[in-house]
């Protein structure tokens, strides 16, 4: 009975109505913090460490340029914060940058962006996965020594598990990235105290090794590309800020404050973390090395460089082994699940550009597994191209990440501007003027520093791989733009040209495809003539004198009323037989019609599949070429066909259910 | 105006008739001689070989043996001819082995012919391929370097070939099978007269060589033991025989005489190719060993052992290089002719494995590719396993290929017995009988040896591979015996019960999908008026709010006289919603019917397929497995799918088309 209710609830007659479906499966913020934080925070892995391996070039003494290199990124990223609390307010339906750049500038910027991002998922997996390996390779020797095989590994059963449908919660989120938070705090705390209040003298393993200066070559140009490029790295830190503006719809009420004070507390945490873990490894002299082998001068042999949160959490936590464990697995945890979050991300903009006809259409219906599988798969495939083809180096890779992350934010707060313009010029109350004001010069500073450091990781990080993602940005726009044009041009066939309704056919040729004479064939015999056509015939290939000598004296014993007509097929093929008989009993007239009823069984397992249908699957698909011929499929269901209905039944979670605020919804709906 | 004519010529109405469809494609014997001996003769490349390496392990006396045994096998192959020309007799029908097993000792019978048959063709791959790189090793110094890698890429280019359909005529069998007869008939012609009748003191390169003799260790019985093995060696001659009993419809008429004819001279050629090799090989002192590291004691650094037919003809035609050429480039062509015909042959007894179903029905239907592609890629696949594991060794494969082709030709003698008994019962006229008393006499005789061999085989080849061969054979057995099972259930589960037409639904209830209000919506709508249901009505699913207001008052300004329902769908699928709605209007009556109309475009391109339909499709496939649910295509052809269409309607020739007298047959037909 409640599935009948069920059935009977969903359904409105005459006219749709909102419905407020969501409701109960909105995110309170504590929980709404580590689902749309994880994939930020886990920067904070990697980003430190990238400013001081490029530094490393310039020797130990250009280290001292960490901290305010670090203050810059602080910097921007603040105001990368600030601006995207002004994007949640305006644009609260989680449209994020696509629909800010679309709404503002035009459909190419929102594409821009759209590819940007598209790009950015695969730089997520890659980036994430990479520096994954390189912390637990610190726990891990396996891993560290195969440190592609063990991503790649990972990648595939991420994507797995996401193909399978995982049925994620809030906690899936939450404990592994507060853990993370504790771990990092908790280290960061500790050794601050031990090293600025209680004085100790803490010094890092790597703290008195040497760096070869490569200084006669960085004259005045070339030391300023290197800081510009450090900076770059840093700016790292800020990839994942922009998750929660797609996410607003998944806050509890009122969503876009809630949302503003999220993305505030995930800007001050990551702000905090990641100055303390510079200013961390200054104070315990951590050295780091782009190439460890020719720059580390008095290495001991045999020394492998540690990632600097390996490095800080050994230092930190000497002689309490647990500390120092308890870090580096929550560091390789987030990172997965930042890893993760890619997977969770697709189907969100996925299902957006679908809407606007960008991607196939079934990826705005849900339930498509079909099509998700297909985006999981291209997303894998390329993230395990990227971690090959760069050696799962996180220094490597870093270069083609932020350009698609800036080029997202600049356009975003382009059209930010133009948003407030738009508003300004129609509003005169004084009070609103002064607020919007306020926003445009917030989102103007937002746009200033995002598109220097867009211009600068251009400048200095072109060659260094970001040409990659600009070529595969362009790829990706190319094809969107390729399939809107193709889904127009067909909408343009489509569109009625007159306005009037279709004419009703003139003349109904019903055609009963028969190959024995058994109960589907007799169901579709009844049915095709309770369709009351003008013509009803019976029609059979003959493939095998034998069978069908018996077929027709069969026939001709029971006292159908309706003709069986014989082709024959001298090849022993059934579907260009029947094609060419149906053509000729439509002839040229455009308002005849001819009805195919094809009885099919239906079966429960693939490999049944294989044994029935395959030939009236065969001729389903080149009959639908042929203008004025309806199919009709008529079934005969199988006992086994029960089962794999049941199985087909129970529908799966899909990826990205947590952030669209679909949390726990088809659980609840499967227990009923 | 052709195609018309066509169409109508194919038509007949009312009754089928037997057409005479196959008579100009027909074979005459100096054809189809080669179209079915390359098989058998290109055995004569291995098998004498295979005869003097068993021996080997005996030493150099052991080789005086070699005629004798070499004799033996030319009773048996002899026997086996004078047989199977009393089966193309009394079974012209081209059914072979597995009809005659299956009529005189029944179906299972006939299964286990069958198995072994399809375990004998991964098995023709295999050797014929292994042995071809044998042979051309010896003027390609890259293929006997590698050569299980160029054994894989022949498959694999077999395979290829077979799967894009290759046109192939009478010559393309004709020219490398009479090359290779003149090849090797002038390489033992001139052999011999050098040798026998000038005198000449003729050797092989290998003549001087010294075998270690093993003899301590081949008391009576192990020696006894050696000499089978070489004897069911020397047998693997005999395969191939029997192709000519599966081709007796392709010849020209009188069939059965033509094919017994074309029988004898096949083992007319093929024997004396195998004597006169064997004699040669004496003549000129041939020292072949299994193992040559081990058993040459005075060959010299870096010695390859070269095959025995590439030895003879370096012998033969020293200083005359093309000679020798030319007998070993026809030799490796031949070998991979033998393994195409593998690639002919399983189309043929698929078909008739498929008619008897047990095999997918589609087989038996011609211009189902999908399943022919699938039959050619597991043979490839198994025998490139077999190639892997053997290291493309002719001397391992054949213990595995001897004991199908053995298990096939004595279940078919039994038959034959069985089938004399049962016609000298019901014959009573003396000249008849004597006749037939004759006959089985011949297949008496013909029993004992294939009984014989087979037995031996058994014993000294079970654990050198034979076992593996049985193992796959049964496992053949019990897939294609639950198939028929399944096909026997399904067809119990369809018969019509009580033999009375089945009634006529009491409700047609007609639901017309929209999602949009274009031309091929009216024209679903137009066609399901057209079938005046009881009721009809038009339902959306409302997966975008917007869309659905918009599509709900354009739909009420329109008169269509029909209500559009909007179903709900919280989650944004389509399948669930009108899978409860059509569940729920169709209710638990046994005769109502609900038609569902859904409209389709029709796309020219795979790549369009992907961007439309796919719900539809996933629909479609979703209601057939309701009860009491017809599903109706109304299709939409877009301007693209034209072309598909044309391209579809060039449909390519089927491997082993010349064998079933289809030869030339596809492409005249093409050319109207």
């Amino acid at each position: 009975m409640s599935k009948f209710a069920t059935a009977a609830k969903r359904l409105v007659l005459g006219r749709p109505f909102r419905s407020d479906r969501l409701a109960h499966n909105l995110l309170p913020k504590r929980i709404a913090l580590p689902v749309f934080a994880s994939d930020a925070l886990s920067s904070v892995a990697y980003a430190p460490q990238e400013i001081f391996l490029t530094l490393s070039v310039a020797g130990l003494a250009a280290f001292t340029m960490s901290p305010w290199i670090g203050l810059v990124v602080v910097v921007v990223m603040l105001a990368v914060v600030a601006s995207y609390r002004q994007n949640v307010h305006a644009y609260p339906s989680g449209g994020g940058d696509y629909e800010v750049a679309t709404v503002n500038i035009g459909p190419r910027a929102g594409l821009t962006v759209a590819s940007a991002l598209l790009v950015d998922y695969v730089l997520t997996v890659a980036v994430s996965i990479s520096s994954a390996a390189a912390n637990i390779g610190a726990l891990v020797p396996f891993v560290a020594e195969h440190k592609v095989l063990f991503c790649v590994g990972a990648i595939l059963l991420l994507s797995a598990m996401n193909l399978r449908g995982i049925r994620e919660s809030g906690s899936t989120f939450a404990v592994p990235t507060y853990a993370f938070m504790v771990g990092i705090f908790v280290m960061i705390g500790i050794g601050l105290y031990r090293t600025l209040i209680a004085g100790e003298e803490l010094r890092a393993d790597s703290a008195g090794l040497q760096l070869a200066e490569d200084n006669e070559h960085l004259t005045g140009l070339a030391m300023i590309f290197l800081v510009l490029r450090a900076f770059t790295q840093g700016c790292a830190a800020l990839t994942g800020v922009e998750a929660i503006s797609n996410g607003v719809p998944a806050f509890r009420k009122p969503k876009s404050r809630n949302a503003a004070t999220t993305l505030l507390l995930l800007g001050t945490i990551a702000v905090t973390m990641f100055m303390g873990i510079i200013v961390l490894a200054r104070e315990t002299g951590v050295v780091l090395a782009e190439h460890p082998q020719s720059q580390l001068l008095n290495a001991p042999p045999g020394y492998t460089q540690d990632t600097l949160i390996v490095q800080l959490a050994h230092t930190v936590f000497s002689g309490f082994g647990f500390g120092s464990f308890f870090v580096i697995v929550v560091t390789g945890l987030i990172l997965v699940l930042a890893a993760n979050t890619a997977f969770n991300g697709f189907p969100v903009l996925g299902s957006i550009l679908a809407q606007d006809r960008f991607l196939p259409r079934q990826l705005h219906t849900r339930g498509d597994r079909l099509a998700f599988s297909n985006g999981i798969l291209f997303l894998a495939g390329f993230a395990v191209v990227l971690v090959i083809a760069f050696e799962a180096e996180v220094t490597r890779l870093i270069p083609l990440y932020t350009v698609g992350v800036f080029v997202s934010f600049t356009l975003s707060q382009i059209g930010m501007l133009r948003h407030w313009n738009r508003l300004l010029a129609r509003t005169t109350e004084p009070a609103e003027r002064r607020r919007m004001r306020q926003s445009q010069g917030i989102n103007t500073f937002g746009l200033v520093m995002t598109g220097s450091v867009l211009v600068i990781v251009l400048i200095t990080k072109f060659l260094a791989g970001a040409w990659i993602a600009i070529v595969a940005m362009v790829l990706i726009f190319l094809l969107m733009s390729a399939i809107r044009k193709h889904y127009d041009r067909v909408a343009e066939e489509l569109r009625k040209e007159d306005e009037k309704p279709a004419v009703l056919p003139s003349r109904n040729h019903a055609v009963v495809l028969v190959s024995q004479l058994h109960r589907p064939t007799l169901r579709a015999l009844a049915y095709a003539k309770a369709t009351r056509p003008d013509v009803l015939e019976a029609v059979t290939v003959n493939v095998d004198d034998t069978d069908t000598r018996k077929l027709v004296s069969a026939w001709s014993k029971h006292d159908f009323k309706v003709p069986l007509k014989v082709i024959e097929s001298p090849y022993r093929e059934i579907t260009k037989p029947v094609l060419d008989y149906v053509k000729r009993i439509r002839g040229d007239n455009p308002r005849h019609v001819v009805t195919v009823f094809i009885p099919e069984y239906v079966v429960g397992h693939w490999w049944e599949q294989i044994l029935h249908n395959q030939s009236a699957l065969r001729l389903k698909g080149r009959l639908l070429f042929q203008p004025g011929i309806m199919v009709t499929s008529v079934p005969w269901q199988l006992k086994s066909s029960a089962k794999a209905f049941d199985r087909a039944d129970r529908e799966r979670p899909a990826a990205g259910d947590v952030r669209r605020g679909l949390l726990g919804s088809r659980s609840s709906e499967g227990g009923k």
